[in-house]
């Protein structure tokens, strides 16, 4: 499995060898075999249905004829997600590095709320994040093949973020020039009413999604508009350049670049043990 | 042609190798010959008339005056294609492996609106699913060329098909969670009424679709749906990212696969004289 | 220059070799010398004018006083250009083959319209075509490398033209389909008064442009849409990945690919005159 | 550093090679050590407070209540950065070629702003520019990487410039074709006033922005806008593919540049012993 999906579940040691707590530890991080297959089948279910009840209880309609049944339903998904957590940090051996981890995080992010809804209302609709949980499903149909291709997904990004991140900064730069300067022209009346707005137009437009609701209207400031959008039009394919340019060199098969002493041979692929054009052994 | 393409259409036996049947499977089968390319044409023909006089009866004006017409073209083209798909199941071999293939299901899709339209009204507008048995158009003009290579581009998206439905379950989350965040912060006033609204907010906002229908009003929610349309906007990269490097991949010049005699190491690099990993001459 | 540019302009002969002719045929056929270069310039000055008055024109303000005024320049320039595509017919060998070609096909267009309005008003207008003769810019800067520059572009989309044609054909499918069911399921309440609206709607919303003119109101036809936006969020990929695909084997530099009689190396760069790992001469 | 960073700050060298204006040139002038690095840390938090100024000072609310505050501290940083761009006019050997570098104009644009607002009201507003100058940013957190980034990214800008111009000039010529037959169909009832209303609603159609402030309503304008999406849909390849081949041939393994002694080529692939022109073995 790639590093990358390592990164989203690193290899975890059992607290103890045998007994129960090394079969649940098994059931729970595991996989492969029966038992703890069916353990993560079962908790996806739970989880998209704490999801699907999240949502529903937020349609005015619904939750004015079931938000109690609502309420119980969730404090009941949460009580159980509390001792899947309770039990994981008891049975690994290194709970920091646990909890610390991607899942273990979320893990903790989708109870969270529903204990501090005592507290502030309305928080329990954050219980929405337990569906990043379900990246778990991923590792029942064909565990292998999509984890790594989420792997090789998150790798590359994690490998290009220098040049987005320079690339979001220059975007951002465009959009707070642009934002300040059709505050300038614009004004008030078209709804430019600071430059924060503005620079709220300007995201929307350059990205091209355009919503409509704040839009220029005089001649100048359509001009700096269609300035605006060819400018977000052409740029955008920095972002793809530098994503595609990045995986299509991941998924390039690897090469062995090794000098073959009897015809120089050089660029060999990764698991040439001869030479493939003299047929000399390749020096190790 | 390509196996893409191949699972487009697969190659089909005659029922009978000789007779009228054989010589009707040649017509409704093949399509190089004259006579079965005149019935490719007439086809298609009468595919594009159909659906052309679907759409026509749909426009209010002409449906006042036309309907009736319009009923009975619609029956008669009906009864022909129910005709053609009774030919294909009697005269090929295997009927079932015809009943399932791509084109099949089309064919069969095709004509069964027209008869559920006398269960439920309105069904008869799904006729328009007949266009896609225009899909044969490709047949005629240049068939090689264009089946490869459509082949090609459908081959590509099945072999990437994993890591695009990674993608998509990347987005549906960021979808849900800021739906629901939105649904918290702009509250029903601003239209987010619940959180499937604002789940359809924010995948019209992320792909910067942007009806405008649905638009932030409060600062915080504009700045949301700012960072919302950059992640939008930066990784709507990694589709292309994937299909890209996925095409690449494919139209990269072919590997020599020749059996080495000695460890039948088969996929060696187009210019490659011994086994890479034995050293065992190749044969030429 | 690429085939691709010459398919743009291709060599013309002159009609005589000598006398006034031969020098005018210099003067307006080619680019490089001095006499002709001014001639280009001047042409594309006057090209920009005439255009930029059929946009001044246009203006309601500017037309109530200056109608008149425009009217003249407009009938100047019209004859103008007429005088030159006489000039071109009567100086070049083969008049038809340059009147075929895509040049000789603007050419015309930019004139006729002036005409045109004598007989419908309003058709001057469409003199707004000169703009694409304006394409002769290129000549002028730099003529060799924006000359082969838009021809490396223009060959990799005509190449690429089979493939795009399939992708939007499916597009086209897609679109006809969803503009159905959208027909069916909002209906002329939400906009979607005929099939043909619904197209027209779906082609929007698919290619994320999304004026939001039209837009779902029902539950379901909102979740209808979700997913069109999805797809054509996931496949703006194909045409993307086509073309780039196409241009990057199009700029990858060219190789040649002979076996040296020594060493055997079959990939060399398509200058190499001897192999680059034994240096042994490679055979022609 | 690659040359196109070095595009973004060429290597000066100090007036003087000691006493205190050698100090404070390498203090301004470099990255590395303790002393420039606080200054540059410094010198961009005063450059993002000050942009923070002018954005809060464009509030309504806050500046009815702070606009003096505001003013004063605007002054505060002009004054300070006036001086920095004094004090490396001194102490830089070339005072011209860093005034002319693209730091150099940036930093005196980012002060101008203040001085002219003594003349024009409003213009402070521009002072947003000086966004620009946190590009020195950039130098601290991991200098060279990031630098070289920004490098690679610029670098391929700059080398398809002339294709992304003929792309633009393309556009452009689609955008006013476009305009002026909308301008036709449609007429002012539909918003279309004149051509250049026309040719705004083309490019913010075919980048596909889509406000929705001006839209097609006659059948006929309404299928136009189709096409002309589809067009913007297929050629946001162009850009992309562009980009993405200049990219991915920049990331492509370098190449080995040693002077062949018998014929003088420089430029060989990585993996060659000898000259492919000449056959000359290379020296290591």
């Amino acid at each position: 499995m790639s590093s990358s999906s390592k990164f989203l579940e690193p290899d975890y040691l059992p607290r103890k060898h045998d007994g129960w707590q090394a079969r649940w530890f098994n059931i729970i991080f595991h996989h492969e075999q029966g038992p703890s297959k069916t353990f993560d089948l079962a908790l996806i279910v739970a989880i998209l249905l704490s999801v699907t009840v999240v949502i529903l209880d937020s349609e005015p309609g619904l939750h004015a004829s079931y938000a109690s049944l609502f309420y119980v339903i969730e404090w009941g998904f949460t009580l159980l997600f509390t001792a899947e957590y309770a039990m994981r940090m008891y049975l690994v051996r290194q709970p920091l590095r646990y909890a610390k981890s991607f899942f273990g995080i979320i893990d903790l992010l989708s109870i969270l709320p529903t204990y501090l809804s005592l507290l502030f209302v309305g928080s329990q609709y954050l219980l929405i994040v337990r569906v990043l949980r379900v990246l778990r499903v991923f590792r029942i149909l064909k565990l292998v093949e999509y984890s790594s291709e989420a792997g090789i997904l998150i790798g590359s990004l994690l490998r290009s973020r220098r040049k987005i991140m320079v690339f979001i900064y220059a975007v951002l730069t465009v959009v707070l020039i642009f934002g300040a300067v059709m505050f300038l022209i614009e004004g008030p009346d078209a709804g430019f009413t600071s430059i924060p707005i503005g620079m709220y137009w300007a995201i929307v437009t350059m990205a091209t999604v355009g919503y409509g609701d704040i839009v220029p209207v005089t001649p100048i400031g359509r001009f700096l508009t269609s300035i605006l959008v060819l400018i977000g039009y052409s740029i955008i394919a920095v972002p793809t350049g530098i994503y595609t340019a990045e995986l299509a060199s991941t998924l390039r098969p690897k090469r062995r670049s090794v000098r073959c002493v009897e015809c120089g041979l050089i660029d060999h692929e990764a698991d040439s043990w001869h030479c493939r054009r003299c047929g000399r052994g390749l020096p190790e």
